[in-house]
């Protein structure tokens, strides 16, 4: 009765240092089909293996970007190394306007700006379970530089501190028990009665 | 890490109108062992067929009740149509100080004086799907006068616009669902990064 009062979708940013595990989490909770949405950023970084342009990233050479940049296409968008990263603006607006939640999985940066433009959004932070493991994970991607590694793991350490800033914490110590705490938080998101 | 901060136990306030279904719930949620403590309420009420003292209310007479009432015993009392009700203080204080998160299945009233004393508190309203099933769980309960049926639903009635002033709302359509929703409930707020 009361609550059938028309709202619109939830938008939840869930964002870690680099290596914090976010990619891995999303990846697990879309298996579940659950229901939610999931944004895909832009960005003009190299697929890495297995990556699928319009499934992991809608991949885009950098004159591209920055035209769709101007267009003011980005809901958020940042520059890591070099590389830039977008959330589509239309998807991600068009998504909640259907009464639908949607996930945005970006850096620290990213979460900060929207959580100043889109003052309802709810933001999740992936914590990894200890430093060395972070460091661990980093070293395992080797995709990069030790110079880009040590840059990264720096940025990383300082990233963790931001954590304050969030709505939640979550300790991504094992992929299921996490899916299992960011499903709780979505369902329970969704009875807050201030929204 | 930055989460091993000592911190105490979640005070969780699960209330509805008379005939909301919050009893049955926390029936529900007892036999799942769930970890989570329940408070039990004192009342001068007569016990109903299967309630036993100690487990379901700790029953008093009245001059029991008024005594613990004047040494402060309790953390809200409310007086139910000459039936007095009341949240024994120091085992809700003990079980938050050993860190362990506790629920008070109290009506609308108490809540909202637990809201005023601890800041901390998350409240959780349990609605009935309609309030032409809330009308139907009251006159089967077939405990009491007409009259007294009758104030009880027009009581319910105004209560149940109060749910703008709990932080969850949960409509109690199907008892394993709802169960569910509390339990997500619970887990979201452990993990909430403002506490």
């Amino acid at each position: 009765m009361m609550l059938t009062k028309k709202r619109k979708g939830i938008i939840f940013v869930l964002s870690s240092p680099s290596g914090g595990g976010k990619t891995t989490l999303c990846r697990a909770l879309k298996k579940e089909r659950f229901n939610v949405v999931f944004s895909v950023s832009a960005t003009t970084r190299k697929p890495r293996p297995g990556e699928k342009n319009g499934r992991d990233y809608i991949f885009l050479d950098k004159d591209e970007f920055k035209r769709r940049l101007l267009r003011r296409n980005f809901l958020e968008w940042t520059d890591n190394f070099g590389d830039l990263y977008g959330t589509p603006k239309r998807f991600v607006m068009e998504t909640v306007a259907k009464n639908r939640d949607i996930i945005l999985a970006i850096d620290v940066k990213g979460a900060m700006r929207v959580k100043r433009i889109l003052r309802g959004a709810v933001l999740i932070f992936v914590l990894p379970p200890s430093l060395g493991l972070l460091k661990r994970r980093l070293k395992a991607r080797k995709t990069e530089t030790k110079e880009a590694e040590r840059r990264r793991l720096s940025i990383a350490e300082g990233e963790l501190g931001c954590y304050k800033k969030y709505d939640y914490a979550i300790v991504n110590d094992e992929v299921t028990k996490t899916v299992a705490r960011l499903k709780s938080i979505i369902i329970a998101e969704r009875h807050r009665v201030n929204r």
